[in-house]
């Protein structure tokens, strides 16, 4: 029986309430398949670095080394500093574990309120594949003519080669392990003077050796737009780690997936653990209500079985909590129009495994 | 009889076919309020580049400079790289005459297809205002180890507190101005360590100075998504150069305006001219086919009236669009549904003034 070790970090708000669904039902599925689960509980947060101005201990990244892979709630809360909690924690995860690839899928599910007219499940569904350790997300740059009336900040993006390259073949690699060969380039090549038009140079470098995909690009603007006017027309979108940012979750929006989107943060070459967590933040508004909706940890945890190789197991919890979502009698949380609570509808899903 | 002095600069692709029905509109209010145009024609385009190596001649800004304001169609062709081409003419004149503000509605109009569902005319009705000559727009940066392995671009974007304070002024103010006081500020301060928590700083700061006015910032992944799942919100978005930019396409794309809105480039003070556009671009796929929409081109003239201070005129632009917009008979191009050709829809509005 395969045992995984995998790091459990709940982090802040809502993360701490969803993440007992996920493990809930990755112990069903667990016993389903015959694979075994050791967990071990990091406590790591805001209250962490409130306690120690530090969001994780001395040797947090050597002890999450030691896993298969990560589980994450969610990070951030009101009294630290956004881009303190954020560079302390899960953006140095995925850069010390270089997890280039930001991994998120765009899908209209049944059963859920879409803001967009006339589309029903089916008629959304594609990935986007974001950069996800360099790119805009940098820390080169600092303040200048401080306390002056010339003062300013400058932030610099840093794209390298070898950065920009891996993530496009992953994209293409991608593409054609979907048999949906077609990537589309998220550019803003227009505006930005140095940093898209280098992207758009090493989009049509590496687009050279997959003649077989079809290849086109859009601005970031335009292409928001797009999502929203005509998203059927999408199978794989690569973009910068700001760019991949914003279209992530402004895909799962327009499905109005948004508590129920997955995203994994993953090191391809498996050298270091990857990381799953919700595409949705801390909700610091709804924390503690046993409202939240469990379903994007869920997920997460499902997109966490696939790259451990599980793919049957992963594909059961896909269906399970597919199925509970277009079950009309099935608890649902408020932000999906229900009354059920967080472990409603984990223990539904769990159920919906096993039945 | 006031006359106005009007640089005409329809551009590349449809801007050249929605420019004249611009113009036709124009003079039928100026006839109807007593007002004159004095046009001077401007053919600088990417053609002029193709055949220069320049967008526009030596002299170009020192022309445009003295005329009331820039009517301006659309801008990039293929065959020219875009930056070349928008650095040497759009953005030159955006920055060159100091037309710091971006103002952009986004409204949800009578008789046009929305991608949203379950929306109304008057559900979605609001500003954007866009920082327009800073921040991440810039030709800061460049190319290092070209053509070794470590290869790379750096890309800073500069803000400075003489920028940022006065766009977040400008915003503060329209939302008095309007009577709806609350502004929402596009940020990202959790992954751009340096240039998006300085920007939060500010709108603290400049907010101070504004108690009367209600004041929320989203990050501008979850802002795209909320501007999908919930448009009623807003009043007056502020966002910096590149936040602006997406956020400004996405509103136009989601209420099914992107050929009908405008995009005002604003020297607030007056001491250069301000430039008004549609929000679409040159769209080189339907050029010469006379089926480009010219509504954004006609709203944009109706923004540069308000501007020039013909306030009335403005308004009559406006309601003769939204008139023919919401007559179902009336002719409509082919991205809205129908058959009619760019002039037969500027012919339509023209005659809609005067009946
Ligand atoms: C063409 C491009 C440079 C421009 C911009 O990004 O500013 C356009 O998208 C706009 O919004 O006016
Ligand atoms: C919390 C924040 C830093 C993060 C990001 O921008 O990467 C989040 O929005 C995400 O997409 O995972």
């Amino acid at each position: 029986m395969p045992i995984y070790k995998i790091a459990v970090l709940p982090g802040d708000g809502i993360g701490k309430e969803v993440m007992p669904e996920a493990i809930k039902v990755l112990d069903t599925v667990g016993h389903l398949c015959g694979i075994r689960f050791d967990y071990t509980h990091f406590d790591w947060s805001c209250e962490t670095w409130l306690k120690t101005g530090q969001m994780m201990p001395e040797d947090g990244m050597c002890r999450l080394a030691q896993n298969d892979a990560i589980l994450l709630g969610a990070v951030g809360y009101p009294g630290v500093p956004d881009h303190l909690s954020l560079w302390g924690l899960l953006l140095k995860i995925r850069r010390e574990f270089d997890q280039y690839v930001n991994l998120r899928p765009v899908r209209l599910l049944p059963g859920i309120p879409c803001p967009l007219a006339n589309k029903k499940p089916g008629d959304v569904d594609f990935w986007i594949v974001r950069e996800n350790v360099e790119g805009e997300y940098s820390q080169v740059g600092g303040r200048f003519a401080e306390g002056t009336e010339a003062e300013g900040v400058v932030q610099s993006a840093v794209f390298t080669k070898f950065g920009t390259d891996r993530i496009l073949r992953y994209a293409f690699e991608l593409s054609r392990k979907l048999g949906r060969p077609h990537v589309t380039s998220a550019t803003k090549s227009n505006g930005l003077y140095h940093s898209m038009p280098y992207w758009d140079e090493r989009f049509a470098a590496i687009g050279a050796e997959y003649l077989d995909v079809r290849m086109d690009q859009y601005h970031i603007d335009i292409l928001a737009a797009r999502f929203v006017m005509s998203p059927e027309r999408f199978d794989v979108v690569v973009g910068s780690n700001l760019f991949g940012d914003i279209l992530s979750d402004l895909g799962p929006g327009m499905t109005g997936t948004i508590a129920v989107a997955p995203s994994a943060n993953i090191n391809p070459e498996k050298k270091y653990p990857s990381m799953f967590e919700p595409v949705h933040g801390s909700a610091p508004d709804i924390f503690g209500q046993n409202i939240a909706n469990p379903i994007g940890q869920i997920w997460a945890a499902s997109m966490m079985l696939d790259h451990l190789g599980e793919a049957e197991a992963a594909a059961l919890i896909l269906k399970a909590m597919t199925d509970v979502l277009s079950t009309q009698s099935a608890p649902r949380t408020p932000d999906m129009g229900g009354l059920a609570g967080t472990s409603d509808v984990g223990s539904a899903i769990a159920k919906a495994l096993t039945s």
